[in-house]
């Protein structure tokens, strides 16, 4: 009997890189702009409300945000915001597009290691705007290490079910390592797969859910990348 | 010996839809909204190049075409386009990514009966915006006839190589369908597949060649979809 070919799926903004920092950075900014016309509270519950609206027909990324957002600006400054600061605001997610990829701490070094171990296929599973996401694979230096890349438009069982069927992936030798409970843990957890939840420090509300991952020997929770071997190694020696 | 496993690529916007006449519109719209500011031809090419320059840090779609829109709006209008001008952009922006999806002719019924017939894989292999494409591709109808959908960054050997060897198609065995001589036809030629050229009416600026394709018997020219399962039957029995 040949060894399961055991998969370790990576979410990647957030998990891989800084990401939800940018965006946030991004939210201040806004929130200065528009000071003249509203309270940050005010403008800050517009624009996300905006962003939630504007999911189905964008889509997630960049330039869904920017979209959102100059719309925001249009809106709440009634019609008043001068067209020099919508090109600011177009200039601000252009920025964003171009940002150095951040690296998260110990993803480095031990994607590298868990690569030249050669056990376990490693795959990226992203959901996001696909321009966008390929461009900060290559900038962050880890695409080698990966044998799959996929960039999916929104991240539930039945994606997940269908990519792993496409990769001949049973569930029970899947492990998914992500930063959000809704998105990378508990639907791979629902497939029968086991999932890795390393929190970063900022989670968009869109991403939160108050749903409790069963602690039945499939669900892992760290703190830093740092730790992952070990969570790895414990896996395939159930 | 077991029968080749034979595959057949389609391009999806302008081969299996109508879509470069949605941009085409916008773009008559965009003329006569500017109009005020420059005469149509100024606004048509200062458009084109906005879209192309960022087409690297946007890629495709409509998400990157209405920021390039508003981007030049007001560039051209000196800053002095309204903000309810701009909000317009948005919607019409809006409008087209949940426009029905109208299939081209013959579209249809031929895929119906590829698929019943069972002698190939079909694949969709397009590019574009993720969400856009796979709620279009939701939306046609068509979504049942597939084997594989594949939402690509940009066509090129490379991306097809990468991709074939993905599902295990040899390229000998792999034909395209698409009406984009630069996106869908050359590349697969150079890699030793076949390919059916089925035109548009419309072409966008940037995916036009002067590049014609080598007649080495692996490359065909349709006027619609109809002739296409006499080209089929002709290359499977090469």
């Amino acid at each position: 009997m040949s060894a399961p070919q055991l998969a370790i799926g990576f979410d990647a903004d957030d998990t891989l890189w800084h990401n939800e920092n940018l965006f946030a950075a991004m939210h201040a900014r806004f929130g200065a702009l528009l000071a003249r016309y509203h309270d940050a509270a005010t403008v800050e519950r517009e624009l996300l409300a905006t962003e939630l609206r504007n999911i189905e027909p964008y889509g997630y990324g960049v330039k869904s945000f920017t979209l959102s957002a100059i719309e925001t600006a249009i809106h709440l400054s009634g019609g008043k915001i001068p067209a020099d600061e919508i090109q600011h605001l177009i200039d601000l997610g252009r920025d964003m597009l171009i940002h150095p990829v951040e690296l998260l701490e110990g993803v480095a070094s031990t994607l590298a290691a868990l690569a030249s171990a050669g056990t376990c296929r490693l795959l990226v599973i992203t959901k996001g705007d696909l321009r966008d996401q390929q461009s900060k694979l290559d900038r962050s230096g880890l695409g080698g290490h990966f044998h799959h890349v996929e960039i999916v438009a929104e991240k539930n069982p039945g994606v997940f079910a269908a990519l792993l069927r496409r990769h001949a992936i049973a569930p029970e030798n899947f492990l998914m390592v992500g930063n959000s409970l809704k998105s990378d843990i508990l639907p791979v957890l629902a497939l029968g797969g086991a999932a890795v939840h390393v929190p970063y420090h900022l989670l968009w509300t869109h991403e939160h859910t108050d749903e409790v991952p069963a602690a039945d020997g499939r669900f892992y929770e760290l703190k830093t990348f740092h730790e992952l071997p070990a969570v790895i190694r414990e896996w395939q020696n159930r």
